[in-house]
């Protein structure tokens, strides 16, 4: 039997876990609050939902992979009504960022109307998206990763399973968004340190790449500095909303989070200083401000 | 024409370049302020030194492999005379990390002097040290990287010219150490932000390891939280250390460094637990301390 899966919101990570859905034969209904995207995905072999709830009606699980928990939740309960559209059974998965404490609520919600959930973050950027080889950092009941088996094997490459309760899993996208919002801070502070001081950023690029000092984020982002290229592939505005929502979370567990607050507030004055649409590498933006140094190049 | 390195500070990184030294066929006075390490260079086929004196007189080039820079001023010019009883036109290769003032003060009373310096921190611990394949970050007159190629392929498997100005070596390592430093504390505040929510640590290490949030220190002294084992591969109090030359640094040249400011203070606070002599790994216990979270393997 064909899988009917709704997929709402179709932003660069929705469009891509939608067109590989596709490739594996599954029967996708994308639907997003723009026109433009569901018509590439019936153009791609899926289908354009007019609203949310055609895209949950008579599917079996429904993605939801919009920008926050405040969409998430008009989506599934609110003016979206997907939960309400859902047949009886049937999964949600929810792949947005958010609190480890809203996918819990979700989850209890979805399940008093006789509704599943898997709480799914994902890792990865557009281009794994588009592949179907995100990570995808999962928990919920077992059962429910053996029967969607096929489904998860279509937009990831690695799936960790991090637990039974909903919001182990938004737990485990919080540690990862805490420590790459931290290095890609710590990067901005380093490069500014370094080229106020006269040293050639491609050379330090070069050393801290082959050194202790190397992070995933700092060889990533540290090639848009070196390229003078703020084309956003992940936008500083992302940030003041992951690190929020790290914050956010260290606060309800009694959790102090330094290093994660002052990458926070860095963050927030990138975005105040109208960069909050262009690539995170801008935070280095902020740290030549303050030092009074001029980034180019 | 055979020449003859003095090598001054036996500790393990010192010891290890030195005897890389002996394997690659030169004559190597070694000097520590214990007498144990003079012996063990011996026995590997090196000369003990009694003094830095000693140590320094006929020597083509002087490596400085101390704790800190008040040290390398006492070996140089201080009780240890080394300056003095070098040879004219000879080399002194300041290997530990200091301060990229303190670098470029000292390659100005060399010259004034007579004696060249490179300034020439290394990277890469103990067992690379060993090796012979250190990283070193070497700025000076481009001469010198010709004049001492052999000396510097002894002891280092990757050599970055940094350029002609003493001071610019220390930089790049002081950029090393910032980035390193706050990954490592990165490390710490995110393990307790896991373990608190319920994340098994061992699953939280793999995934952070193959994800965007992956740095060389966690992967690296992550394994040492796992094992719950904190003998020192390199130290808490490195860091008071580094981290302080770091923040003086920015100081100086009017550098706002948040994070490593944060990360400095966490490594304060270890030490002030009696932590100071332990891995630096450690770092974590602080954080298990302010979250009342209890830590074991």
């Amino acid at each position: 039997m064909t899988q009917t899966i709704g997929v709402v919101g179709l932003g660069a990570m929705g469009m891509g876990m939608a067109q590989s859905l596709v490739r594996a034969g599954f029967v996708v209904k994308g639907y997003d609050i723009a026109p433009g995207p569901g018509q590439r995905l019936a153009e791609a072999g899926g289908h354009a939902a007019a609203t949310v709830a055609e895209a949950a009606a008579g599917a079996d699980v429904l993605i939801v992979m919009v920008v926050n928990a405040a969409q998430a939740e008009d989506v599934l309960f609110g003016s979206g009504g997907g939960a309400a559209a859902l047949p009886a059974g049937s999964l949600v998965m929810l792949s947005c960022t958010v609190a480890p404490a809203f996918a819990r609520k979700t989850a209890d919600r979805l399940a008093a109307m006789g509704l599943e959930m898997l709480d799914a973050p994902v890792s990865g950027g557009p281009i794994r998206s588009a592949e179907g080889s995100l990570s995808v950092m999962a928990s919920g009941a077992p059962a429910l990763f053996e029967k969607y088996a096929g489904v998860l094997e279509a937009i990831a490459a690695n799936v960790y399973r991090m637990g039974d309760a909903p919001g182990l899993g938004s737990v485990m996208k919080s540690i990862n968004q805490l420590l790459a919002g931290v290095h890609l801070t710590a990067m901005g502070e380093a490069f500014v340190f370094g080229i106020k001081q006269g040293i050639d950023p491609r050379q330090m690029y070069e050393v801290i790449c082959a050194s202790a000092g190397g992070s995933w984020m700092f060889q990533n982002r540290g090639e848009h500095i070196l390229d003078n290229d703020y084309t956003p592939r992940s936008a500083v505005d992302i940030w003041g909303k992951d690190l929020g929502i790290v914050l956010e979370t260290g606060r309800e567990n009694r959790l102090a989070l330094p290093l994660a607050a002052i990458a926070h507030q860095m963050f927030l004055a990138a975005s105040a200083q109208g960069m909050g649409r262009m690539d995170d590498a801008a935070i280095v933006k902020i740290y030549a401000q303050l030092a009074g140094v001029e980034m180019e190049g």
